[in-house]
């Protein structure tokens, strides 16, 4: 089975082709069996150099990324800004530049700014450098790697053999949280439209504007805004909930927090009025008692949040793989 | 030679049984045969993931991990607590299951309380997850990696190709320092009483309850306490100090630097009660001047300070090893 | 081929031989040869430790040498000061005996004082530790593996399979900026007139003391100060920029910004009355527009700067691949 990939960067999910989405499915799919083997390792990217260039602190992401990037037996080099030439005067652009002239592959990058990652690919582009790019999360933009571990955490349950983006055709997906400054949520909105699911968005006003019904439009799938829990959650087959930035309280865009779980916060309880067999996804890392109820977040009959970690080794593997343009594991 | 291995977790000394002494000695033995090659690794860990989870900072311990991990092989994730998820409010627990998804097989703790390594131990077999917890430190409680290469390194000295626990039954070995505040000494506490050792304390009565003589009930070894230095070293054979917190000066317990040296401070003059080739031993890193003399501590007659490093790669790598379940380097 | 190499620590170029010279020439580019390949890897250091005892922060450098020593297949501790047992008393000679006992081979150090370096070579030495020492920069003494990835730069760029140290004689390069306070000047300085080059400095008198015809004296090359830049530039075949610290302005060395650039800032209008063919170096990180204006650093025809990092690598890898003395790639 050949997969055929073409391109270079991923930088949004905005213009991902179904044919793209599937692939990354498949080759995922083919490393997570990887991942299940003793050994853990695959000889598929030795000797390439996977920068690690994240100018927004983030332990998370990071670490899986590198993780993902050894498995495949790549080198690692990390870019921590506190200490960096950043603090110096360098610019964003330079420093990519150096690491590209240190002979590095592949550049992962995160910025607390949107467009940063697509602003080094154009000017990588432009030197002629056959490098990619990969956008960590830029903003309140996009994090297409985990929207595309949402995906294959979905497609797998569904399907664990097989997984495709076809199979979330009409299924009912709630989104619940702080929509507004989620680049979690616009990644992922790309992709469930793109997999013709119906999207239910529930959030605040302060925190869903009118506005957020563009990402439905022209799309296969359906998206439809709320203000209020419960109808999001009506026979929903996944609830996805998204973490609260608690600087949202000082910025004075929402009450409380106990008044915020209370409307908006997933419990027990309020899942009943769901799909038999729902499942709850958060991108982590989550405030208990917030958007989740503590017993909820550790029920195993619930909760899907362990899977999209271990499916986020499996999928950052499949993208540092595909956008190498190696051969197969 | 087979050696038997059951425990899963390293969390306490307080319940090693010989045989287990013994077989952390005799595996140690066999990777320090290792470090001496000019290749100095070994496959045996190759596609495991180490993590290291050191909530509380640490160069030296968590590089000696590191070390240990890198010649096995292994892969490695180190965790900083300074930019991580911890910040945004995410647990102890759920960060320990996070690494868990992420494939992680044996994760190394630090943490400034004690009980975190047992409490996360206890949450991962709760989960049935088939993760081994090694306790790097965790506050006043334990530091068994610390007591283990102590071990080592004195029963080297005594029989270099075949270090036993029996070998230090009757030896005088004094602790002399902050032990109230010293998880160096309880963890060694627990090891050389299971030798039979006769143990001196030697501490001011701030820093040395009566108390302590517990760890000596029941077990093989004798354990004395002494508020003077001279009775402790009188015949000692092996005299360990240990490292002075300076914020113990501000909380009252202490007086100088100055009068805390003269009264506790090891020299070479002092050492002349003990017995003939007497050592020393200090976990580091040392405070010059305070707890031994300058000139003490570069005498290669007297400090086994750089070998118990040394030791540190060996036995650490021996840890990781048994508790992996992996076959003989 | 063979190359002979003696040398144990690399500490200054005052005292490199020629053949020294030509032997990390020579061996950086069968590395830049290795860099080439798809996998840019060799075991030549396999198993052996090579610590990052940077003192001083520094992404740049640290990079360059832990990709140098990944690509050697060598296993990296690195050292950061801000979580280290120097907080907590512990003495730069002490850190650099632990690593010995951890069993490190190389130690590539920096510090922001002149001379730790060699203070450590010589107590490893007194040791007998077999141990090698790399100065990646000491205060404002010297910074060896920037002058010779520098060397390497403009010696493969008239000779790109044959660079040799003669290929510089009687070559006219200008080195422009904070003299005062540059380790990569004094190092620069060391290996150009080695060469026969004739060197030009040029510097505001507050950054360029008479003194520094020093480095010229009974060395081959010839060394001539200006205090203002168009005599430096005239004719020139290369000129170096070095960075300027904006801390200089607050020192009173300096009036503001804009004026410096006025006075030596390099244009693509002031190297008109260079040599056709001129090109410009900087070590990085640049103040665009102020040291070298931004249009002339982007500009492919005029810039080494990323040539310059390339170059890195390959000599670092030949640096540690020299001293380790082990077999050739």
């Amino acid at each position: 089975m050949t997969i055929l990939w073409t391109r270079r960067h991923i930088l949004s999910l905005a213009d991902f082709t179904p044919e793209e989405y599937n692939a990354v499915l498949q080759t995922a799919l083919s490393f997570r069996e990887v991942l299940g083997r003793r050994t853990k390792k695959v000889p598929a990217l030795q000797g390439q150099v996977v920068a690690n260039l994240f100018f927004e602190p983030s332990t998370r992401t990071r670490n899986s990324f590198e993780l993902a990037a050894k498995r495949l037996s790549a080198d690692i080099l990390n870019f921590a800004p506190g200490t960096s030439s950043l603090t110096k005067g360098e610019t964003i652009l330079d420093t990519a530049k150096t690491h590209l002239a240190m002979g590095t592959n592949m550049m992962v990058i995160r910025h607390q700014q949107a467009g940063v990652p697509l602003a080094i690919a154009t000017e990588l582009d432009r030197l002629g450098a056959k490098v990619s790019v990969l956008n960590a999360g830029d903003g309140q933009h996009e994090h297409p790697s985990q929207a595309l571990l949402d995906l294959f955490t979905l497609c797998t349950l569904i399907n664990s053999e097989e997984p495709r983006l076809e199979q979330l055709q009409g299924k009912k997906i709630a989104i619940v949280g702080d929509i507004l400054h989620s680049r979690v949520a616009r990644s992922n909105l790309w992709s469930l439209t793109a997999a013709a699911a119906e999207v239910h968005l529930a959030a605040p006003p302060s925190l869903l504007p009118q506005e957020f019904s563009f990402y439905g439009r022209e799309r296969p799938g359906r998206l439809i805004l709320h203000w209020e829990l419960d109808p999001a959650l009506e026979n929903a087959d996944f609830v996805m909930a998204l973490r609260l930035q608690r600087e949202r309280m000082t910025d004075h865009l929402l009450p409380s927090l106990r008044e915020y779980h209370q409307r908006y916060g997933i419990t027990h309880e309020r899942l009943q009025q769901c799909q038999p067999g729902v499942k709850i996804l958060h991108p982590g890392p989550v405030n208990r008692g917030v958007e989740i109820s503590s017993e909820l977040m550790d029920d195993p009959d619930f909760s899907l949040i362990a899977q999209q970690v271990t499916s986020g080794i499996a999928v950052r593997m499949a993208l540092l793989y595909l956008i190498a343009g190696g051969e197969k594991a």
